[in-house]
């Protein structure tokens, strides 16, 4: 659970900080950590709710079963962790109860085949009038591999994997009615780096991870609040196709944002392509001042940058 | 999960049986299983929805707070494990989202601090009209006490802890409107015997066992089918305050059924007591033809008793 999460009614964190953790470590990273030996369970939440995250009519129920796990298993591979199975639970009203829950679960199906990660557990009930969905995804990883977003050190690169922006353009095609724009349906389908994540949890050079979910401007600063430290990006760095907006401020592109020992970022982006295919991109450096400083061309700019704050 | 609770869409459960289990035992106890070594964590999720299983009008947010947790920490003890700690999500529409979240949260609190669970991971999302909510519940055993539904052995003792039929009674009383009686209380604010259940696992005596959520009239069948087994059970012996049919074929009581040795049943009846202070009942036996036959002092009785359908 990311604290921000609990902000609706001051810190929960805090509260439930005073019982016992059973083991867990506390709250903070894109999963909870549980040590089990030299073994880690890993164990991620996220519900997504009818007309605030898909709209029945802008995207197909294959997509929804399809995003409903990727954006969970997304944050098993940003600790550093290998999905192993998922637990599913899902309200649906008696218009849903047909054609649009077989279309969900086989992109849930589909998804999960081609993750390679179990359906272990589940409920289902009726609801009233919308759809409310809740994924469970859990990852294992010996403990040495768990990366966390307090583990930044002054002197990192920064660095992203794949391209940014592809989500939030996609979002704004269907917001105008473009549904079909590859970008369109990227969104709704979500994405998560998976080897790359399990990858990159073995490697020692890599120390902070997360994913991408509310954007680099928005989500560095998690980084940035739990390591103790700053950053500085640089704009024409960033790898994307589209409007530099909607690569640094735009949500959901589920890419994995890390930081790397300086002297081995060229060795470890090399062995990362070799291994899997995918681009690592080194957009900046993690600085001692807390501050979050970003460069056009070398230039600092002022350009008032915020991830979408998702409710 | 429930293997019955897929029935929206046919057989789930043998469509991602064909997917690897990742180190996870099978679906249909009370809880799924995964081995760790000597060791197993146990896990089961539950979905709560507005205006299908609470009212906002019959039901405080406290209460709703109190019973979302023991739904599912009851899953645990089921299974013979110790609850450790939960993950919470929680979609709030506005008019959720001041008194009475905190109110939920005031609820899930204490009751996660009386029965000692950590709450290590969570979402929260804003809904259009209706509150859901889903809480995933983590338990952890000994490798040798988990206690499943397939273990019934021909001759065991059945037995059930507590008293039954209070919570239907409470929700005939809700239906009423009468919201003050303690029936009412106990059906809104849930139950479960997590000591019972963890000690219970620890004794090699103690076969098949569950909670009872859908009445025994009901439960009964999933320890049959799972066993291979038939069950006769005599009305007169069910420990009830209340008709016999609240405690038969009413939902949510979230004590606990199980098979019993026989020969070793008043042995345990008496160590539970003396450990606990809860009572345990013989109610019947389990049999060898794969019926289930109720006898009322001693006579066989055709009545038709079918456990709570939900929706």
């Amino acid at each position: 659970m990311k604290k921000s999460e609990f902000g609706f009614i001051g810190d929960i964190a805090t509260l439930f900080g005073s019982l016992p953790h059973s083991g867990f470590e506390p709250i903070g990273d894109d999963c909870t950590v549980l040590p089990m030996g030299d073994e880690a369970l890993v164990m991620t939440t996220d519900m997504l709710v009818e007309d605030i995250h898909f709209l029945r009519g802008a995207s197909t129920a294959e997509e929804v079963g399809e995003k409903s796990l990727m954006v969970n298993i997304s944050d098993v591979a940003a600790m550093g962790a290998t999905p192993i199975a998922t637990l599913l639970s899902i309200a649906l009203p008696e218009s849903a109860q047909g054609e649009w829950a077989e279309g969900f679960m086989r992109g849930y199906y589909e998804a999960s085949k081609r993750e390679n990660v179990a359906l272990v557990g589940g409920d289902t009930t009726a609801s009233r009038d919308r759809i409310s969905i809740n994924v469970v995804a859990i990852g294992r990883a010996p403990m040495t591999n768990i990366k966390r977003r307090s583990a930044a050190k002054v002197g990192d690169v920064i660095a992203v994997t794949g391209k940014l922006g592809i989500s939030s353009k996609g979002l704004v095609d269907i917001m105008f009615g473009d549904l079909h724009t590859s970008a369109a349906k990227a969104h709704r389908r979500g994405h998560a780096r998976t080897t790359e994540g399990a990858w990159l949890g073995g490697r020692n050079e890599v120390h902070a991870m997360m994913d991408i979910s509310d954007g680099i401007a928005s989500d560095i600063k998690h980084i940035m609040e739990l390591s103790n430290v700053g950053a500085t990006i640089e704009l024409s760095h960033i790898p994307t196709d589209y409007d530099i907006r909607y690569a640094t401020t735009g949500g959901e592109d589920y890419e994995l944002l890390l930081t790397v020992e300086a002297a081995e970022f060229e060795t470890v982006a090399k062995a990362l392509m070799e291994a899997t295919g995918t681009t690592l991109t080194a957009i900046g450096t993690i600085t001692a001042e807390k501050e979050l400083t970003w460069l056009d061309n070398g230039m600092p700019t002022d350009m008032e940058m915020r991830g979408f704050e998702h409710f």
